[in-house]
């Protein structure tokens, strides 16, 4: 019976796996201004947004499991008396061999019978495990439906110690005390300053990329910004500054864009592993895309009184983020990319269609697309026009690419340009590296995307290690030429080769300017671990 | 005493090695319309042009060698009688085993002794080896002082016979019969289409490559335009054309720009050599730089009455070249990159500061900066907007890349873009191939470039197969952002590693977008044999 199940199970997410994602997100949940804030039980989900035919699959689906489930395992609510836990002991039990413990409200459940049922997939329902299934529950209305509230009772082993079911309060000595409370599924590399990316195989589940998981970049702790009083600071050409409230900053055109950020940082963890770098250890998911709207940049210099000069000249953006000197985040691009309104640089106040979370520079944001996310200024305070570019640390002694050989002894920050345009980048997102695969067919999932308005026009894909290639699909929207600003998701469905016990899967992107990935890490390895963008390698095991 | 020589001479031409490239080329020779036309020998050089300080050095050091070589060679001429040799005889001395022999005027030289003394360096002689001297000549006008001639007075070993003076005549049956003479340093690829590259050694001896040794892509014979009648037609927006005579194009505002061309195909060697491809079997130089100046095809456009549009549209160019059908050389780009001013897209009348050269598309070519060759159109007959990209066949079914995995049988031309922007590029010139260098100290050069306008920002070479890498000198002219449209000529000069025998030497660039090549050819290998920017590779040995 069991095996009934899983082949029905998995039948189902194959039918699941639809070529056009979601054209609108269920994030409505969080869309509060301070990035995610766990929910209560008396969460409400819109049904309306969440009506695509992705989202019906996987609810018919869920109906299926429910069933399934209810005739398979014994209701341990029924049986045990409830207990009561506190937060840390929940967390303790995040595997089969702990049991995998979830909460909803202030109700803890053991679903360890339950994750292989699950019809997202055994590792989506594992991001959950010792903690609150509410920021997920959150990112995925579908699971707003009487019967998954039936299928989860069942699970029920006891209740929340009353002190845990409130958040804790702020300490006020620490200057990362007041930064927002955030998504739990993200992978944290650095607490404060925080910087986090979305697993894997949440990362292409969206083409849009839900703000709560949107990869976090901070330098500094969050600045907390009353938007009454918030004011942007344009310097005029004369010196005297405009000063714009966020209501002036309505009145401009307002422009809306699709945009892919990616730190520079993005795939790290492939260079330290070769050889020391300095730097946080990213993995693949320092990238992530979103749907934003503010004014353009031009709009605001001409406002302004700017204009484009013959002579070179740079837009230095300064942030409301500050250290413990005052010293505030800094970053410049070419007044040329700002005043040409094809480029569409953005002072953004909108992030999917909700206000900016306060992790992605509430009230007001500098969007460059195509370009690194470090020139993305958050919080931003001050616009200026310069001869030279910012004397900020981040863009005269960080941010740029060396040569393998270059060393902190020899290095030389002013012999190389600092990055503005990324290289094109691809990346898997499934299967994971170490994971076992089913014989028959696998699917390989990923991104892929290229700097400058560069299009992905191809992926290749190969299961041998880089001996025969394959074209994956390529699955999101359409670019504009020359504006193609947002990343493609691709994937390619292919048989397992016949006797083959593992796979050395690869990928490889090229762009309309025919650019391609280097095949290797160790010729680009660079003393920061930055533009880390070799073919994508991951190993894994052929099920017997 | 000859030990003493070769020391004398190679720390000369060590002096030689100068950063900067001469400003102004000696071309003037070269400078008719129809290309390259052997000179007689009352060849008249002008030394105005070439007052640079390297030619100055190496006028001392050709001085020098003169009076070197007078002491130690006995004067051939004095010993024997001058005989009468035929053309063809002449060039069946090519080497040290048959004896070198050159011609100028009507004189023949035998000039095996001089080769290795050869301030220029013996490889620069040997491109005249068994034919004229004076292409060369042309190129570098420090021949023209009465002590070279004094020493090749040295070598005479008798005159060319009388029908031999002149050149043959047309045989007009064939279409090709009217092709214009080209220089002998050409490496001809084909000859009907006539296609051809200058060697490694010459290409990067210039910033700016002279005229009669730019690589030509001819893809059907070449027309004999008459400069009075000819006519430009552009299809106005009403379909109706304007006719613009030679004297029209000239009332534009003249706009003048250093660009490189590179054909699709350069490099295609290194990817048939691993798999058969399809196409010319270009090496390095299918790539070249020249000084371009004509009419902005914006401009010229406007004056028609065209104007951006918000929907896709093309500029489609026709040549009046074409085959016995009747059907023209075609191709088109974006109107979006054709109505950009800062895409600075020419209609040229002028190279390197002369009308154009037959080859080169007099008397007007398209030269769109940044882009692969194919689209700038030579013998320009007719500019048309169109809602489609040009129908021709070069547009459609030709110079687009695909993945390794498509072959012949599976090719599906629609699925691919047309190749526009190139990827970034760069190759090593010296030492070649097979080369054996001295130990001690060795001198690598080559050049880089990248398309889009994205200017090289640092050349690594290797000299252990990609172990370890060296940042390579950077010469030629700084680059306007955004507007690299020029390549970059670079050396490194490294000690040799003690005790080596071999050294694998390799380059690879590095734009500023952070674009690097791949490091092998196989997984960009492709059925045209198109877009060939692996690393560079040249394999040495050290002489013990």
């Amino acid at each position: 019976m069991l095996l009934l199940h899983r082949a029905v199970v998995l039948g189902l997410r194959q039918n699941c796996r639809f070529k056009s994602p979601p054209s609108k997100l269920c994030v409505q949940a969080c869309s509060t201004n301070d990035s995610f804030q766990p929910q209560g039980p008396s969460l409400t989900f819109s049904g309306d947004n969440c009506s695509t035919r992705g989202w019906r699959v996987m609810g018919t689906l869920l109906g299926l499991g429910a069933v399934l489930a209810y005739h398979n395992h014994r209701c341990r609510a029924a049986q045990e008396s409830p207990r009561i836990y506190t937060r840390e002991e929940v967390k303790l039990h995040r595997s089969p061999e702990t049991r995998i413990w979830v909460t909803l409200g202030s109700e803890v459940f053991d679903v360890t019978e339950f994750v292989d049922l699950h019809p997202g997939g055994s590792s989506k329902l594992m991001l959950a495990a010792g903690g609150p299934l509410e920021p997920f529950w959150a990112l995925y209305a579908i699971h707003n439906q009487s019967h998954v509230r039936e299928i989860l009772a069942q699970y029920k082993i006891g209740e929340l110690s009353p002190e845990d079911k409130v958040p804790s309060t702020l300490e006020t000595s620490d200057p990362y005390a007041d930064d927002p409370v955030r998504h739990p599924a993200l992978k944290v590399n650095s607490q404060r300053p925080f910087n986090a990316e979305p697993p894997p195989e949440l990362l292409t589940e969206n083409y849009i990329t839900p703000n709560p998981i949107f990869f976090t970049r901070n330098h500094l702790p969050v600045p907390n910004l009353d938007p009454d009083t918030y004011r942007l600071h344009i310097v005029g050409p004369g010196g005297k500054s405009l000063s714009l409230s966020l209501h002036d900053l309505y009145q401009f055109p307002k422009h809306e864009i699709t945009v892919t950020l990616q730190c520079a940082g993005n795939r790290r963890s492939e260079m330290s592993q070769l050889k020391e770098v300095r730097g946080l250890e990213w993995s693949t998911g320092a990238i992530s895309t979103a749907h934003w709207a503010g004014a353009r940049l031009c709009d605001v210099l001409a406002k302004a009184g700017h204009q484009l000069c013959e002579t070179e000249a740079h837009v230095c953006f300064e942030g409301l983020d500050s250290d413990s000197t005052g010293t505030a985040y800094g970053a410049s691009i070419p007044l040329a990319r700002a005043m040409d309104p094809e480029a569409e640089v953005l002072l953004a106040y909108e992030m999917n269609g909700q206000p900016l979370p306060r992790d992605h520079g509430f009230p007001v944001r500098v969007i460059v697309p195509g370009v690194v996310g470090a020139r993305h200024v958050k919080w931003l305070g001050k616009v200026s026009v310069e001869p030279e570019e910012s004397y900020s640390h981040w863009q005269r002694r960080d941010y740029k690419g060396f040569s393998p050989s270059v060393d902190w002894d020899t290095v030389d920050f002013d012999s190389a340009p600092s990055i503005q345009e990324l290289p094109v980048q691809s990346a898997i997102t499934e299967p994971k590296d170490g994971e076992t695969v089913e014989s028959g067919e696998v699917t390989v999932k990923g991104y892929a995307w290229s700097g400058g308005g560069r299009a992905v026009i191809r992926v290749d894909v190969s299961l041998d290690g880089g001996l025969t290639w394959q074209v994956a699909e390529l699955d999101g929207e359409e670019q504009r030429p020359r504006k193609a600003w947002a990343w493609r998701l691709w994937q390619l469905q292919a048989p397992v080769p016949a006797g083959k016990k593992e796979l050395n899967i690869i990928c490889k992107a090229v762009d309309d300017s025919y650019n391609v990935q280097p095949d290797t890490v160790a010729p680009i390895w660079n003393l920061r671990g930055v533009l880390s963008n070799a073919w994508h390698r991951v190993h894994v095991r052929v099920a017997p």
